[in-house]
């Protein structure tokens, strides 16, 4: 039975954003951007209040089917509590549907809250973090941003089902998904920037675009240049150029993403690293010195933001 | 010009046996296994002479297209010089079409035997390792075994071309493919096992069962698969197990290899992380620990031949 955190208990997690695929690693590869989030967390006697504050305070939809809000209760129901009443407040700095998983870093940071309230009451009930990928990434359907938030840097994620288990031995139920995630050690002088349109783009949509079958070839060309990625990520990164070449889901949703499409052609023809933030339209580009400045004003000239986040830890509550 | 060697001079080229693929890395993934082929040159006055000893003694083709021939010739051209007669003789202990790289063995061994030759004379006519990966890669069409045998250890190896360069900026003729690859740091404790089938393996015919087009999620699975293969193989061999796991080649050609399948179906249920070995029949296992007695004996039952050549050092030129 689950016990009952008493009034009073308060949280805050902060969250940080992500970016995917980063090339080639189509919901695989993904890493913390040091752009954070913070949902505060309060136990009451009783009823629901939710404020939003900064990105999306005006169109989040309100009340219990709210993402961060359902993600607590999961985050709660995982470590065996429950609480009479929340006041939630959300603190939102990650752009809304532009490729920088604030949905992923929505249900992280409100799963880390619950989990986090119910370790206030016993440390014994503490979650770690194997369980916040997977029960963060069954929010999502994939695990690469939901991981990055997680566990912070850049991680390889991948799931697991009873078909294509680790090995015949492992039982694995038919319906049910494993999601992991490995965090590698990023190469120290590695410097993501993002440049962020003002439109946003429907993950929903792009990924409509994606095709059914790709040739052979073109998967194991991204095989090659996702093992390439790792490689680059944390011992190379003179090779992130090759390293970030796709076939998989880039030049598929060119068409939805013209600005993007075309930022990414001029960054890589000047040296830059560049790629689709998830399924965009942010544009991620890695590099280890810093955006030059000229480009800097004509992205901003175009409407793009440009903003250099940094790698980011991962979720942390006080 | 070339400038002709004079007669009497003579190198010995050692080179390992590699296995491809690894699982998930389709044409991509490398090691250098610890089977040795020796080549020994010596430049004569004129003439040619070949004498092969062990494997393949009496089935390879002989006269100069031999496949080590036209590789020392080749990398005698590559070096920029000629010889007007070669005695070589080729001591082989790499098992043919058994999916132990033997041919690129063969190619890399030989390139690396002229291009010595050609060090001898003139120390400033070395050829570096890039340039005997796209020399090999050349002969192969694909890089995997050649640059494992190029650069030892475990590699990662890719293609490039005009459309799939690096960048835009990079200038590479339309027709020209560009092979490259990148030695990994393996980790210490890996220890690779081979079974070998007494049976060839063709890998012409292997390679026609794959398919033209495969589901974009079997791709976006052997993406993640390989990026993991990377990070278990330096980091974190605990992870090999779903490292190994593929759904582009081997499903495709368990047909042809019924042994080959039975036993990587036997070993993964062990918990042990085995793969065809580039296009079979050999069975590649990884693993950490010791392999178990038992499955050593049942395998010799079934006329497999398990062998722990441990990881290799690049081709050497004496």
């Amino acid at each position: 039975m689950s016990r009952t955190l008493p009034a009073g208990l308060a949280v805050t997690a902060r969250v940080p954003a992500s970016t995917a695929n980063l090339g080639p690693g189509f919901d695989s590869l993904g890493m913390a951007l040091g752009l954070y989030d913070e949902i505060e967390v309060r136990t009451t006697d009783s009823g629901l209040t939710v404020r939003v504050e900064g990105e999306g305070a005006d169109d989040v939809p309100w009340g219990p089917s709210h993402l961060v809000v359902r993600a607590i209760e999961r985050g709660l129901e995982a470590a065996g509590v429950w609480a009479d009443g929340l006041d939630v407040v959300c603190r939102n700095v990650i752009p809304h549907s532009r490729g920088l998983g604030s949905s992923a870093s929505a249900v992280v940071g409100g799963l880390a809250a619950g989990c986090g309230l119910a370790a206030k009451l016993d440390t014994d009930l503490s979650v770690d973090t194997d369980r916040l990928v997977q029960l963060a990434s069954e929010f999502e359907g994939h695990p690469d941003n939901a991981a990055a938030s997680v566990l912070g840097g850049i991680v390889v994620s991948w799931t697991e089902t009873a078909a294509t288990a680790a090995g015949d031995g492992v039982e694995i139920p038919e319906h049910r998904r494993v999601y992991r995630a490995v965090r590698l050690a990023a190469h120290p002088s590695l410097r993501p920037v993002v440049l962020i349109p003002e439109v946003r783009s429907s993950t929903t949509h792009t990924r409509g675009l994606l095709p059914e079958t790709v040739p052979h070839a073109d998967a194991a060309f991204n095989v090659s240049r996702a093992a390439l990625a790792v490689v680059a990520l944390t011992e190379r990164p003179d090779l992130l150029l090759p390293a970030t070449c796709d076939k998989l889901h880039q030049a598929q949703r060119a068409p939805a993403l013209p600005l993007t499409t075309a930022w990414i052609a001029r960054l890589r023809a000047e040296g830059i690293a560049a790629t689709v933030s998830g399924a965009g339209p942010t544009v991620l580009a890695l590099g280890t010195s810093e955006f030059p400045a000229e480009l800097r004003e004509l992205a901003a000239a175009e409407g793009l933001r440009v903003v250099e986040p940094g790698l980011a830890e991962g979720v942390s509550v006080d």
